[in-house]
Formats: structure tokens, sequence, C-alpha cells
């Protein structure tokens, strides 16, 4: 969480007149959202979101990730709507950055996660599937398997240092799943970063109330989607894998979209891709964020007993399907 | 700002329970103070701000702060309003921390102070003044003229770190307000911290909205709290006086409360007591906060120039009055 940019009370006023939602009567920083910075907006009709691109989003895809937002609120999913201003455009630009409004989304997102919450999730992940099969814009997935090598390569040197071994582990991790990438599934938008941070839900209800955060959403295999949502919701704090939340999720996605036999044998390779995934982006911030800045690195090593797990798992009933 | 303490979707559904202000359906936290964490809860009802306590506050001077806050707002001040628990208890606890959840107020912090604004504050800040002198609560001023010599000998040693000769011009300068300290003037609660960030304004309106985070408030001289202000709002950004803000600022407070000819000659020295107060707690800071810290410290030399300043000063007319 951070506030990067700092936006005045001027700078606002004027930007919500570029809008049909009212006039501005409060303006907070709110500490969501890792990459970008995120104020809650209150105008005189209602609470929205306003974000501000920072450097780490490529302004490039953002009509993407607005326009995915617009397709995936036509068909009535609970994500952020883009507001469009009165000359229709929705992303426009603030104190020198992309920036765009949308929605205020209810609910809150769980920091226990009990197995009805897996179920909801599971729901919620196939409905997200299914919803933005009929989107036609384009973007590759730049953290899948063809991704990996190069960003290991920057920074390699460094693996041993979090763990003696890391390196030759994660080189012979990139040869077998580029070896071995199931690359003839499904495919179709993905979240791609579907962490209990960005699922809310009603306190004690199973549904989820809402989707936020489309900015690593891409096009790729649309079970490697439940592969990082195992990863993020089904370990508990002390490593250990509980079976019951990934049988909810899987067994409740199943009820939406069907998942093929194909599918479900690649679970294991997928959640194998999804642990280095996040265990190389983890490397690269850890070895490169500076001392002093907002935002503290997560640490690489919790991912590093995921990939363990999943290398050791033979087939899908690993993960609670009979 | 900061969020220093993690509060669950189960954790504040729980808590919301114990009050009558609907169920929880939202939940942020906030970038507003920088001692408390705070966040913004909205509830079928209303929004409203939950502040946990951290260890910078006294939990004992707690009672004066709320009590302070429901006396304010029943005299009809706009300022947070401690929300009762079902058992009409305000101060509660919270992860381990006393929290208290109050009203939520609309308005922004101006950024870029123009006159009007120090217009709007003078005559808020009077009308602070004259609500406060009904409330019967005590609490001393802990870091008025008797606590700078104790303050300062805790980081004496690093003064001249800053700036060479710091050390030697802050007791020179501690000398001398203990010996022209004027003890005698009119007393009541103040706020003690009327920065920008705690005064509110609706765009472009000259009145003020709102004054919020009473954490400092306490009782002392009125007139010390306007000499506050004229340090945090007077000054342009390269350091140069705004002779018209003072101005303002003092004669909008003067049609509410009006000045004694004692007080306003008192002026000049209250306004390098207020500049002390500021260099020193700066000081104390930069030289105590890790650098690991979530909040970075505020640089003390802006104080060092806003005291010599005043000690340049010869009479209240250098503030614009007649």
């Amino acid at each position: 969480m951070a506030v990067y940019t700092d936006v005045s009370d001027e700078d606002i006023s004027r930007f919500v007149a570029e809008y049909d939602i009212g006039d501005v009567v409060s303006f907070k920083g709110i500490a969501e959202g890792v990459e970008n910075t995120n104020f809650l907006l209150q105008t005189t009709k209602a609470p929205f979101i306003l974000t501000l691109y920072e450097k780490r989003v490529n302004p490039d895809d953002l009509p993407f990730y607005l326009g995915l937002m617009d397709h995936l609120s036509a068909t009535g999913l609970n994500c952020p709507t883009p507001i469009h201003g009165k000359d229709g455009v929705a992303l426009r630009r603030l104190c020198g950055r992309p920036a765009a409004i949308t929605s205020f989304l209810q609910g809150m997102s769980p920091r226990r996660i009990q197995p009805h919450h897996c179920a909801g999730l599971g729901t919620a992940l196939a409905q997200l599937h299914t919803a933005g099969l009929g989107f036609e814009m384009h973007l590759p997935n730049a953290l899948s398997v063809k991704g990996w090598r190069p960003l290991f390569e920057s920074c390699q040197e460094h693996a041993d240092d979090v763990e003696p071994g890391l390196g030759k582990m994660i080189g012979d991790e990139i040869d077998y799943l580029e070896a071995n990438w199931p690359h003839a599934l499904p495919k179709g938008v993905i979240h791609a970063d579907l962490f209990p941070d960005n699922v809310f839900f009603f306190p004690g209800k199973e549904d989820v109330s809402g989707l936020i955060d489309f900015y690593f959403a891409c096009n790729d295999l649309l079970a490697y989607d439940i592969a990082i949502c195992m990863n993020a919701w089904c370990f508990e704090p002390d490593s250990s894998f509980n079976v019951t939340k990934a049988k909810n999720l899987l067994s409740y996605y199943g009820k939406v979209r069907g998942l093929s036999d194909a599918e479900l044998a690649a679970l294991p390779v997928l959640a194998r891709g999804a642990s280095l995934r996040f265990l190389l982006t983890r490397l690269y911030d850890w070895v490169n964020t500076p001392k002093d800045a907002l935002v503290t690195p997560k640490n690489p090593r919790e991912y590093i007993t995921k990939l363990r797990f999943h290398q050791r798992v033979e087939n899908a009933s690993a993960y609670g399907l009979d």
C-alpha cells in the first residue's frame, strides 16, 4: 500500500469537473493496491475510486484493462466499472500520470481464509472466465512460461542469497516447465493476480461481492488462473496445503465452467508454474527494492515452499478431486 | 500516513456489532493521521472513521480527546463526533489497542494555501476556542514552554548534525522563552496542531467545513494556538512570510473572539515558542526515527527558518495588524 502521487484539492476538483458525477466532497488516499495510487473519492452523488497509474503499469496496456472492466461490468460481473468523462473517455491524465475513475465496490477482503471463501472464489473465477470469452481485445501474459527465463536471468546472481541452492532449483524448474507446459488447454482472459486482497465478500457470506485490481489481467490458459488461486488461497499460514479449500475452489468452479480432463491432468504442472511465477517476481523485487521504498517487498520463500509441494504432487487428486 | 495495525474483516464485523450503526459493507485503511491508524468504515447507514490509537498517544489522555470532541460537536462545531457503543461507551479496544469510531467529515485539506483559507481558518480557530471554554476536563500542554528543555536535552547532542551551531541557538532560545513567556494571557482548550492537513474546506469555499485530529489538544494560552497556525499557514514554500495571510488569520479570528492588547503584544514571543516547539519535535523525530520506519520524519530545518524570522520581529505589526 502506498500513496505515490500527491493530488491536491484543486487538481481533483478540476479533474472531477470533466465527469458528470457530481461535485467532490471528500478525497482520501487509501491503502489498497501495491502498484498504483488509489483514492476514495466521495462526490455529491456517490463514492468512487480514483486510480493513478504509476510506473510499473505499462500505459499501452491500460486500454485493455479498462476495456475489460467495461466488458465484464456489462455482463453483470461485480467489478469496478470505469466511469467515462463527459467526452466519453475513461482513461485520462492527472498529475502527469494516466488516471481513471471507477465505481466503488462494497465488501471486504477476507484475512483468515475459510473453506467457504474458496467455494465463493471458485464460482466467481469461473464466472469471470466465462464473461471474458466475449472480450475482443488481446494482451499476452508477459509473466507466463516464456517470460520466466529472462526474468530469472535478470536476478539469478542473487538467488542463492535467499537460500543456498535456489538458483539451481529455479533453473531446473524452468527447464522442466518449458518442456512440459500444456499450451493446448482452453485459453481466455485471466485475472492472473486473484489474491484475497482482490476479492471482496460481505461478512459471513459465501458469495463473492466483487473482484478488483485487473492490472495483471491478460490472455492465457484459464486453468492457470485456477492454479494461481490455489496457491494464494489454499495454503495455511503454517505452509500446509488445505485440501478442503482446494476441493471447494475446483468443484465450485466446475459447476459454472466444466473443467476438461486435460485441464485437470495439467493442474500440477500449472501449479508449479504459478508458484515459480510469484517466486520469480518476489525474488526480483527482493533484490531490486531499495531499503527506503514506500512498499516492503514480500519474501520469496513462501513460494519456494509452494513450488516444492507441487513438485511432489503426482496428479490432481492431491487437490481434493476424486 | 500509515496503517500500523492490520484489522481483519472478522475483527471489524465483531467490533461494529457493538454499535448501533448498521452493518459494515466496506473498510479501507486511509492515508490520514501520522500518529494513529485510521480506516474509512462504510456501514449500511453511513460512512465513519475508525481510529486505532498507536503507541505515541497516551491512553490516559484519550478520555480528554474524546470528551472534547463530544463537547465541541454538541456546541455545533464541525469536528469528528465520537460514536458511542450500545453500552454508551465511546472509547473501546480493538486488536489490542484503544479504538474509537467517529463521524465522517466531508471536505478536503487545502494543499496550496490561499489568503481566503487563512480567513476561514481564523474564524474556525476562534469558534473552537470559544466553544472549548465550557469544557470541564483539563490536560496540560506537555509541549509548551516547560517541556522544551527536557525534550531538547534528550536530543541535544545531535542538533549540530542538522546545522552547525543549532545546539547553541536552541539553548539560547529556550533561555529567552523561559524568561519571557507570557503566562498570564487568556487560557483555554487549544488544538495545538492545526496544520492544513487537519482543516477541511469545500473546493473554492472560504468557510472551514471541519476540523480533525484533536490528539494534541490541551489547555494552554489561546493565542499560542494562533501562533502555531501562523507558522503552519502563513509561510510560502520559499520560506517567505505572507503578511496578507497572517492579517486574514488574525482579523477573522478577532471578529469572533477579540484579541486583547496583551495577546497581540505577545504574538512575536508566542510565535518564537511555536517555532521552537515544532523544531524540537522534528529534531527529536529526525534523530530517533529508524531508516525503515513506515513514516518519513519531517526535516527540522523549516522551523529553524521560521524561528529566525520571528526572532527579528519587533511587534505584531509585522503580522499585518495596524
